[in-house]
């Protein structure tokens, strides 16, 4: 193997950089701002993509696919959606290229010129509710339940790969309902449904709370959204749910016939996760030696790598611990038996790399003995087992690393989530990073002006905050719950 | 329902478009030649997908993702793949929208033009390879497999709903090898993959050829097809594989180092389906009444029908019925209980038209004697079974459809392939549609001519052909084996 990944203590950035690239996950393309997500990585994304999925069917959704191209004329449509979405567009203007007449090469033919051009989704709401424009007449249409899974693009200007890349994969889910409250649930369910998979997949506890009014998506009235916390102390958004009130059904009249037959218009959520949750994945859990993963997203669970001095040892090693991976195998844990000619040392520092969750060693001595050796990614320790019943001991063994990655994960969360009450411990905590808890005024202004000052921005107003009196950290006027401010991905 | 179909008889193309449209598989968007697929019909996509992705993973492929955007520059490399491709494809030139000082509304930045325009990617050959060029130093890094499941863009002139359409799905293998008979040999292993797929779930026939070389890819030394026979007599190709030699390795300068230290360029394959096969699917089963699915991709394979006349009788059916459908769940069949307020009469045909394998209605009075009325889509025939033993009755019954669908498309094919040995008999065939087995003497110019003429294109060299002297049907030449002719879509 190459030198080792930077420390995270000395440079955290970096150690993220050259551990994405080290283990295989994603590099950057030669499009500027676009990811190349290698086959380790996306076997990760599957896993993800796999988990969400069967939620979004179990809560009643079905999955469609609308355009890669919007008019530019829908993005127009909803005042503020535009204001968010016209500045980080590709515009596609042409539709062919030509051999250049003095022999230049490839150029744009001027004579394909598009009449309307076309942008490259952002997002898709425009695309969908003009759709839906034609679907829904009656109530008996609604609700619809969609989720697309897609690639979106944001002409970003910095770019982290994972965590703001230009193009990048996500699910968009884009419901219709005839009531309001219908449309508030949705909303609700759905961050539920995100906050979820972030603990019990990802092993990332989160705070689920509102986004502020500056802070909301563009186009909708309420956005809740999931927060997590890395481990430098910055925080992360790892999901979003929007409650869109009326707006896109009025931005593209969109009216249904209600059982009383009165024409209303219908009433929108959209709610998304994409591949940034990678991003918060390797912040989140990994190490100086390399990632972290929890067991239910690793595309290996349990690596096994035999020592031997020649083939015969290999042999007799690989006709003893095949019952052990059919064992494994036939519950349902993904194995990896590594024969290939590298040395153990090189293996054991690559599937650390790799954070695969438990890594067994089988020598040819202790196998006389009936032991393995297992050593767990997460605590790093090792212990010897009886190979007899290794099987349930290790299928228990990736709960429990999945648990403790996780509770591993709260106690951070929880020790980096201070409450202050002073502008001074304010400005001083967030030179140490964390979660702070306290006191806003409720005004944009205040906001940004904290914003400006610190760089620190309200992640959001925690659904479980509760009341209490207290004075905006800024400005000292009157505040009744605290909300969480953090520097943030 | 609304009005049925058009008749395939009078009709074929209208009732296709029709079709698709009732059925709530896909429609047409506001963006020219760009569809929407529609949950039910993605439904159909999903599960392809799943069974095309596990027959790639049993394989030893990995997926992938590589950037919706390709750099202009990249495409001129490999001179006939640009060739085949800068005519149709979209083009981004810049990244910024801005307010009209005029008040016009939304208009393209001039100042945020791209220095290098990107091109939609038609395909991702270019992309793949300038990533390959890092990721290949020795044979120890061969070979690689790789697949990319995304959305691609050919600017078509003429579209038609899931056969051509300017953005569509596929998947998109690309593989690179350390010896051309490696390379080679995925070439065809990856065309029996595509081979077994179309026959076992889409209960397609298809022939397994070549294509002459006006019909290759763009870039490739050869092109494997399977290619299918539609209800109207016109073929379908379903599916390519292609042996790309080292054409992709010299364009972008991929070098390996052998294991006795010689530097060697690189040998490539791809391979692909589409959505495509959606309209393959439809075209090849449906009837006047619908679509016909096989049992193996229907979204919903078994409709149950309550026939009662109050909530009662409901609850009654509901309460006896509720075993077997358990009993269809846990057998892995996917079942629908149909209790919305529609009349029987409507949701008869409404399934049918949907085509979902087996309706089981159950009423009062058969309910009493323990019996239910099974009827079958694809036969439209209809019994009475008891419902004591029903659950594998129905179980094996769908198998027995699946056959059934396959058998019935195979004989419409073989009796649909014509062997013709004069142009008199070549033309007058042609008209009626099919398959035509003829021989041909090799030249590309004959090839053209033929074409030119009739309109008919050689859909491949079957891989099953013998030799057999005789003469092109055109010019007279000697031929040594025939090939297949027929319009096609």
């Amino acid at each position: 193997m190459e030198k080792g990944l930077p420390a995270r203590s000395e440079n955290y950035s970096e150690w993220y950089n050259e551990l994405v690239k080290k283990a295989d996950l994603a590099e950057n393309s030669d499009v500027r701002g676009c990811m190349i997500i290698k086959p380790y990585g996306f076997a990760i994304w599957e896993k993800m993509q796999r988990a969400l999925d069967d939620k979004f069917k179990e809560t009643g959704h079905s999955n469609a696919y609308f355009p890669l191209f919007i008019p530019k004329s829908y993005l127009s449509k909803e005042a503020s959606h535009v204001e968010g979405f016209a500045k980080e567009c590709a515009v596609i203007t042409h539709y062919r290229l030509k051999n250049d007449e003095n022999g230049d090469g490839l150029v744009v033919d001027p004579e394909a010129k598009l009449e309307e051009e076309l942008i490259v989704r952002p997002t898709s709401e425009t695309a969908i509710w003009s759709a839906y424009k034609n679907w829904i007449q009656s109530y008996r249409d609604l609700p619809i339940l969609l989720n697309q899974w897609a690639n979106v693009v944001r002409w970003e200007m910095r770019t982290r790969i994972f965590l703001r890349t230009s193009e990048f994969l996500w699910q968009e889910g884009h419901t219709a309902h005839a009531t309001k409250n219908e449309a508030v649930e949705e909303t609700s369910l759905m961050l539920d449904v995100y906050a979820k998979f972030a603990e019990e997949w990802m092993a990332l506890p989160v705070v689920k709370g509102r986004k502020t009014a500056n802070e909301r998506f563009a186009g909708a009235n309420d956005t809740l959204c999931i927060e997590a916390l890395m481990q430098d102390g910055k925080a992360l958004q790892a999901g979003t749910s929007h409650f869109l009130g009326q707006n896109f059904a009025k931005a593209f009249d969109v009216k249904f016939q209600t059982k009383e037959g009165k024409l209303e218009y219908v009433w929108g959520t959209s709610w998304g996760v994409s591949t940034r949750l990678m991003g918060a994945l390797v912040m989140a859990h990994s190490d100086d030696l390399g990632l972290v993963l929890p067991p239910k997203l690793a595309p290996i669970q349990v690596v096994i790598i035999p020592i031997y001095k020649n083939d015969e040892q290999l042999d007799q090693i690989t006709e003893l611990i095949n019952p052990f991976i059919k064992g494994l195998k036939s519950n349902g844990v993904s194995v990896k038996f590594d024969i290939s000619d590298q040395r153990p040392g090189w293996k054991f520092a690559e599937y650390e790399l790799k954070g695969v969750p438990v890594r067994v060693a089988v020598g040819m001595r202790d196998l006389e003995k009936g032991l393995i050796e297992i050593a767990r990614r997460d605590t790093l320790s090792k212990e010897q087992q009886p190979i007899e019943g290794a099987t349930s001991y290790i299928t228990n063994l990736l709960d429990e690393i999945q648990d403790n990655i996780y509770q591993k994960a709260l106690s951070f969360k929880n020790e980096n989530t201070y409450s202050v009450d002073t502008w001074e411990d304010f400005t001083a905590q967030l030179e140490k990073g964390g979660f702070i808890s306290a006191h806003w005024d409720g005004n944009s202004e205040t906001e940004d002006k904290i914003k400006e000052l610190t760089k620190a921005t309200i992640r959001c107003i925690p659904l479980a905050a509760e009341k209490e009196e207290g004075k905006c950290i800024l400005t000292g006027n009157p505040s009744n719950k605290r909300v969480l401010f953090a520097k943030a991905y």
